[in-house]
């Protein structure tokens, strides 16, 4: 219990003591209705280990509320039911992230969210000094998402044991794994691991909570991945029946974290799975989710179909190696959605094909997607003596386009009304940027460069309107003012890439 | 007239006098008929001023000719006829490029020809001094072909008067242009200038015949364009009739030129002519071109159909600013002929979206046609307080790129067989290089990481053989021996853009 009181998008829990005899995981059933003036929530409970069950409840409005918890956990009839009162949100706590504006997120108080997000497949699954040092290098970056995965990962740079396990049971030996066989056991792990698929580790989902908690503080979204093919356990080949023990679990247990997307899962279609679950965890998504979080599923290569009606946003990995952020037009006018490219290739030095772009490169495909009005992803993959790798372990940035990260959600922030797109008359000559809003579209601009490197520029936007120009340095994240301008005007520039021009209209 | 001899794919010149009256440009006939052993060529003649009739003549083969010329041109009824003896080739005069395996070119001789060519669109229509500053930057950076027009152009940088004109008549008043009215006289020019669309004026011809030779003694290509649209002297606007009596008068003149290519047109598209008419130009060219020199014609934004039988090779600019020189596959498979991209954007500063790429990305995309089996064109539009630009003018090279194309060329010429295709099962994951001769597959091999920089790869071809192995830095222009291996082996790279590793299986 939270006492009497929580704040607004914050989580009040009801814990409860209640039946340990049988599987108290899949054999009984616990859920509380939250009552205040403006909504009424239903939310499924769960087992949290050693006799005591939970419901959680994440509060949209401030004021009173009551609630009634149900269920057959407990062998008494008598629901047990309370009262709370919701205070205003924390500082910093906008509410979950939605959809706003066919192409773009806001918090749920309505401030903009510009999504610059980044990947640490398994960052909260490593040691205590590892994942305290991934927290401060995101603060330290000013990325507002991280997209991570609850299960352990199996993959190149990351045999190792992961802290904990999400199921009772034993693990593979995996001192018999050696380089030419790591693959091998990702073929047939239910035969090399033993678990029991029914019965949760608690610590372990109580830890990713506390991960989750963590970034709630710093402003970071936790678009938690739930199932991935790099896997030697075998929890990326459970049955049906025990992939949606699994679902329902992870949604009574993270849901009431205002901070938390759904991402299906990472490269979907290198998963044994077929479009028909992908479209059931969907649905049970919707249907048990009360709070509507954001929900995607990612691709290794086809895209999912995101026209899906569950589906809120896309979230893309790059087909093609060499165009890819400026493909992000042609996504928002085919889904209709926001346009989450989560993976763009990764700044660093790896032999993998994805995994060794340039600093300025990385950093040029951040411009081209958000002044498209797209989301783009950040990834590191610098392999140094210590073998740690911000794309799989988090730790500390050692590359160069995080530093500009900031600067660019700066000038994102800066956009009157809410999110860019680009005008599409301009698409052949490269990027011109303008407000989603309409009736701002003649007060900004912001005209990208690219690798090309002008060393000057002609406008013409209006005659009888004054505008400012500025020249961007997106690399070295300078803005110097050019001049205030009518008619037509010829702007002189440093004739070096990554530059940027941006217009705004003077007031009256 | 040569005297009784003359070198292979040299050119054997009949020079008589005829009829002055009339028009003798358009109004008589002059035609040669020249036997050799093995080939018997009919070949048009010409009007070259001043009472003097030419019919040239371009020998494939050594041995004793005979030649006999007739037509209309003289009162006389008798055919002037001789004999005459060609001598072996000069030194470096290999013959005309050919079309050879399907996607490449070679000399008449069979030596392979890589491609990698330039523009300069009226460089020979400039001052001499220039013009000798042009020769010496192509022998210097060691280009083998340049584009350039025989008309000359009306376009941002290039407002000027050509050193000559094509036809009797008098030029618009050039002193009326000011800077806002440039482009208005492309839209009238017949009305704004006054000439005689039948009466050519030989020095203009002589003079780029002139400097086809020189180009020819440096071993370049001179890839002739006979229409484009930067015109204010109605050049691009003339009837059928005129533009059938110009293209028959550029055949007679330069068809004998070894090294002369045929492109219809730059920004063909951008034309008032119909498919009908560059069709049409097309049948002339293979009715009455004697040699057969390559044919093609070059777009603006939508590719001409290049299946078309008279197309010899794709003549192509990019389409897309971001994605070029990565589609050559895709058109070699589309139109299964050679692919030469003239031109993928600039090298340069200038504001137009296609004049300002760097020396880096220039060259990246020469690598990435090059290596899959491509011919990559280059061009510069560097802004100096001269106002020289090569694209334009020619002059000196101010740029990065053409500095490293000469190291290309010699990594070309390196490939057993003739000529480079990329692995189709390696599209994905970047350039895998390989000789196009099947038997040749095994033994050779690039690998190019474009702007990727891997610190190290892995290679696995064959567990039999041995492979050498380099490491080419393809902007600093060095080859480091990596070492001798078989079976799987990692080699260490140097975690920069730009580089290469080249495979060699070592002879038994």
């Amino acid at each position: 219990m939270n006492g009497d009181s929580v704040a607004r998008w914050g989580i009040y829990e009801v814990s409860v003591n209640g039946r340990t005899d049988g599987n108290p995981f899949t054999d009984y059933t616990i859920e509380g209705v939250f009552t205040g003036e403006h909504e009424t929530v239903r939310a499924d409970g769960f087992y949290d280990g050693d006799g005591v069950y939970k419901v959680r409840f994440m509060p949209s409005y401030e004021g009173k509320y009551r609630y009634m918890v149900t269920g057959s956990y407990s062998v008494s009839p008598e629901p047990v039911s309370g009262e709370f009162e919701v205070l205003p949100a924390k500082e910093g706590n906008h509410g979950p992230v939605r959809v706003a504006g066919t192409y773009h997120f806001s918090y749920a108080d309505g401030t903009p969210y510009y999504s610059l997000g980044t990947t640490c497949y398994v960052w909260e699954l490593q040691e205590d000094v590892r994942i305290a040092e991934t927290l401060e290098s995101l603060s330290e970056a000013g990325f507002n998402k991280i997209r991570f995965c609850i299960f352990p990962k199996h993959y190149d740079y990351n045999f190792g044991e992961p802290r904990s396990y999400p199921y009772e049971g034993t693990p593979m030996d995996n001192s018999v794994l050696t380089e030419d066989n790591f693959w091998g056991y990702t073929k047939n792990p239910k035969e090399n691991n033993q678990w029991d698929f029914t019965r949760f580790r608690p610590e372990h989902f109580r830890h990713i909570e506390h991960c989750i908690e963590e970034l709630s503080r710093r402003g970071v979204e936790a678009d938690l991945i739930l199932w991935h093919p790099y896997d030697r356990w075998g929890f990326s080949k459970m049955s049906k029946a025990e992939d949606d023990v699994y679902l329902n679990y992870v949604i009574a247990r993270f849901a009431a974290f205002h901070n938390v997307w759904w991402s299906l899962a990472n490269e979907y279609d290198l998963l044994e799975k077929t479009t028909e679950d992908w479209e059931r965890f969907g649905s049970i998504l919707c249907s048990r989710d009360p709070y509507g979080h954001l929900r995607s599923i990612h691709n290794c290569i086809p895209f999912y179909d995101y026209t899906r009606p569950w589906v809120t946003h896309c979230s893309i990995q790059r087909q093609d190696i060499y165009k890819t952020a400026e493909l992000t037009n042609e996504w928002r006018s085919k889904y209709k959605k926001p346009v989450v490219i989560d993976e763009m290739a990764y700044e660093g030095d790896i032999p993998h094909f994805w995994g060794n772009i340039t600093a300025e490169e990385m950093l040029r495909r951040f411009w081209e997607c958000a002044m498209r009005g797209g989301y783009p992803g950040h990834g590191e993959t610098y392999d140094r003596e210590d073998k740690v790798l911000w794309w799989s372990h988090g730790g500390k940035l050692r590359g160069e386009s995080w530093k500009r990260m900031r600067f660019l959600h700066r000038i994102l922030t800066e956009t009157p009304g809410h999110g860019l797109t680009s005008d599409a008359r301009f698409d052949y000559l490269g990027v011109m940027a303008v407000p989603e809003d309409e009736a701002e579209r003649e007060n900004y601009r912001i005209y990208y460069y690219s690798f090309m490197q002008p060393s000057s520029k002609v406008f013409h936007i209006d005659d009888t309107f004054d505008y400012e120009a500025e020249i961007i340095d997106t690399w070295n994240m300078t803005i110097e003012k050019a001049g205030v301008f009518r008619g037509k005007f010829k702007l002189h520039l440093p004739g070096r890439p990554y530059m940027a021009v941006r217009l705004r209209r003077v007031p009256e």
